[in-house]
């Protein structure tokens, strides 16, 4: 029995992987349906007794500039426009995974962060692939009609794709924010 | 801090919800999609230093006779025939649940099982409507061409109508039994 129980109490941290996204209205403000699944893990999954059981993997995926609407007016002189503009874009995502990192850092969970860039539902299925959770998390707005956007599309992608179990904390239709853009 | 802390521990014990079924060996074989769902419930979920914060409601979904195959030549001459098929049907279920209840027990975390009946995902639905429990955790075989079977049908749909969040624990391809019958 006590063999068992070390055993158990050498069992690897769970390693819960998250995919965020900025609201509508642009960085650095993050989505609500990503901050409904940092919610949920924070206040369901995780429990108070064992915080040093569990590690946040925080991610987010940057869309390449073709299919973005900022910057679409730039004009690129040089070199250096375009690397500045990269960094810029960067630092955007930089200060979206600070809200995240910053909510781990509070609730004294370990975590880990990065950004990632290319189409969202592909990115999540090949970092998860490559890390290998034991849960992958996804925000979803829950809205038929929103479905096209971020999360909700990849969501259900990822679900029947990604190599590893994912729940998706939908929003409940009440939450809906009055100014869609908060979304 | 103190305060926090003593409102962390009080935080209620989370409610995991699994669905179970049979192999299509019948009764009261349960079928290897629910035992990986609840072998991932008790070895990546349940943290082992915490597991008295851990609540598992086990329930299955038993199909009306219409839909079934058992039974179907047998002639009821009397209310005693009808009912004694009846509590036979029941203690077919009863014997499935066993299985999931007695691995329970043994890995001392608190469970509390039950039949229903119905169509299942419909079921299923209902029942986490009721509980709302903190994550539904479904099995799946994860093999296209088997989704209409119980489980592999009923899991896309609890995802997503089901009113709280759901995992789907997809089986690898590479674990399909060599019978299918075992499956």
């Amino acid at each position: 029995m006590a063999e068992q129980e070390s055993a158990e109490s050498i069992r690897p941290k769970m390693q819960v992987m998250l995919a965020v996204s900025h609201s509508i209205k642009g960085y650095p403000k993050p989505s609500v349906s990503s901050r409904n699944a940092l919610d949920w893990i924070l206040t369901k999954l995780l429990r108070p007794c064992c915080k040093k059981e569990y590690k946040i993997l925080i991610f987010h995926v940057q869309i390449p500039d073709e299919d973005g609407y900022e910057d679409m007016d730039s004009i690129y002189t040089t070199v250096n426009d375009i690397r500045s503009h990269h960094k810029t874009e960067k630092q955007k995502g930089l200060a979206l995974l600070e809200y995240f990192v910053k909510r781990c850092n509070e609730a004294e969970v370990d975590c880990e962060a990065w950004l990632s860039k290319g189409d969202p539902k592909l990115v999540i299925c090949k970092e998860a692939k490559e890390r290998q959770p034991d849960l992958l998390v996804l925000g979803s707005r829950g809205l038929g009609t929103l479905q096209r956007m971020f999360v909700g599309g990849s969501s259900s992608y990822c679900a029947k794709n990604a190599p590893c179990p994912v729940v998706i904390i939908r929003r409940d239709p009440s939450e809906t924010p009055s100014d869609p853009l908060d979304d």
